[in-house]
């Protein structure tokens, strides 16, 4: 590696004048420059990353979580999207481990105490997410990935977040479902009050009511709720069919459950299962599915934190770019019908 | 953040002398050192990471490679794995996108430029891999996760690795069927000439042929291949049943080619279908399967960095750390046998 000692040989000057030509080079003589900038574009110097950083006080690095059992299937794209935008956009990622809201804030404190990373992606955000009220308090860059479901305002100007639109999604798949025939079409989703569940149940519920496809008491017998692995969706679909030997359609709340319903499938029957997540799984049982747009939403992750990294470090303090609604970003998914 | 200004005020001393008393205590009076050891305490001061990175030239941190679609099916646990090694020692892990070869040498050049990192691990290595010249080439400390199957020497000691027998995983497996009662064991792996899938698929033949289960004629005609997803291992599986009626267990290469094969079996049938990743597919199914011990292989990946970094600093120029062997790990993976 080039140092900087090796810039001041190589152009027979001080080190401190390479590094006033880099950092302040108004205060050096034009000839000096040019026979400094000389020498560093023949010996290749890239100027250290720590020095860089420790000078701009911006170590222009975001750090996210890693759990010891992904969050949903799709979160290595995820990490993959960032990765591209941060590459594109001279950033770096850090990666902690996520296993417990107390050992997070743990790390949170040793890697904004050590100036290691200036901004965090957090997933997985619950009811009264205590990683969100230490990060405002220590006045720290964030945004989430998925909406904060336990706000009051889920518009808070200090809780930026990035979110697909599941409730679009699944009922664009229902809309598909019923423009192709399907009229008795059931849906499994996850137990339980999840923000993204209930929201993604209501894309089915409220395509179906407008398309008077069912009452809502119809709609209870054709709703069936499964903890997101094969065998719960297995079952529950078993019994959906069951009480419901009519159905001809089963909408799901998650290519995992959507596998376990293909299982439950007797032979023969010409009923469509549709998925959520684009995963290889489902492309491999070739399910209708629904695709997050993920290099998408890195993308505006890294926007928004580049944005309110900028506001924060500007001199005129004020906050341009907070403008109401920028920061938080509902992105429409897509369907992917497999031929 | 409290700065190292802001000590040096409280102690009402120079900024220098604090800096003396961080990095090289002996020449500050002991009288100065406990003032500023105090200020430093009661204002929580930590030293900047960047400023001690630059100080030490080691940033401590290790860039690991996240693909467009992952490797594994286990690769998030391998994330995890490691950020909690890193944690456990203070080392911090830089995510970097792999999409081809090509551009990760441009990454490892940006990387290691800036020195914002200086050790790799990586996995998914094939034949003639680039990426390992050019790290070699290029002085930087690394460990493979996955053997250099294309090498001549496996044991080269530039080339350090940390792996899994699945050949041993494999063999356990199909011990364990034979113990049980099983005669006629068929094995799905993957087609072509990957080590990884040659390597398992050789646990399952020895064991086969140790145990006079079948000739070697007998065993090509148990085994088929497919690629890694759900569609494939049904019909691979399907297609062995129809040649070998008599099939009590199959044995696969992956829990994704498992969870095809029990798509496959007959209603009733009697027939055991094994995996290899115990992943949540795997459990839900209630698969026996094959467990890698991640987070020992994380242990070993950052202990061989560690040892090589310091060997690389350390003054002597001994290679104490690299005796033969403890640089190429082989680690033993256990079955997982539900209930």
């Amino acid at each position: 590696m080039v140092s900087i000692k090796d810039v001041a040989r190589d152009a027979g000057v001080s080190p401190q004048t390479v590094s006033n030509c880099i950092n302040n080079p108004r205060i050096v003589k034009p000839s000096t420059r040019a026979l400094v900038t000389d020498s560093i574009t023949r010996l290749g110097y890239t100027p250290n990353a720590s020095a860089r950083r420790l000078r701009t006080q911006r170590s222009n690095t975001i750090a996210i979580g890693i759990a010891p059992v992904s969050y949903s299937r799709v979160y290595d794209r995820l990490l993959h999207a960032l990765a591209t935008e941060a590459d594109a956009n001279d950033i770096r990622i850090i990666l902690y481990k996520t296993d417990s809201y107390q050992d997070e804030l743990r790390q949170f404190n040793a890697l904004t105490a050590g100036g290691d990373v200036d901004s965090f992606v957090l997933t997985d955000t619950g009811h009264n997410d205590p990683r969100i009220d230490w990060l405002i308090e220590h006045h720290q860059t964030f945004v989430l990935f998925g909406r904060p479901w336990g706000l009051d305002d889920m518009y808070d100007p200090d809780v930026p977040w990035v979110d697909v639109d599941g409730r679009h999604g699944i009922a664009q798949m229902t809309r598909h479902l019923i423009l192709h025939g399907r009229k008795r079409i059931a849906f499994i989703g996850w137990p339980g009050l999840s923000g993204t569940g209930m929201d993604r149940r209501l894309g089915w519920q409220e395509t179906m009511l407008d398309a008077k496809m069912a009452s809502a008491e119809e709609l209870a017998g054709l709703c069936a709720e499964a903890e997101d692995d094969i065998t719960a969706g297995q079952s529950a679909c078993a019994a959906l069919l069951e009480r419901n030997p009519d159905i001809d359609a089963v909408v799901c709340v998650s290519d995992t459950l959507a596998t376990g319903a293909v299982m439950a499938m007797p032979a023969g029957a010409n009923i469509t299962v549709t998925g959520f997540d684009n995963t290889v799984s489902a492309q491999s049982l070739k399910l209708p599915t629904v695709d997050q747009p993920l290099a998408q939403s890195a993308h505006e992750i890294v926007r928004i934190i580049q944005e309110r990294l900028d506001s924060r470090t500007s001199q005129t303090g004020r906050d341009e770019s907070r403008a109401a609604g920028e920061h938080h970003i509902l992105l429409a998914p897509s369907i992917v019908i497999p031929e």
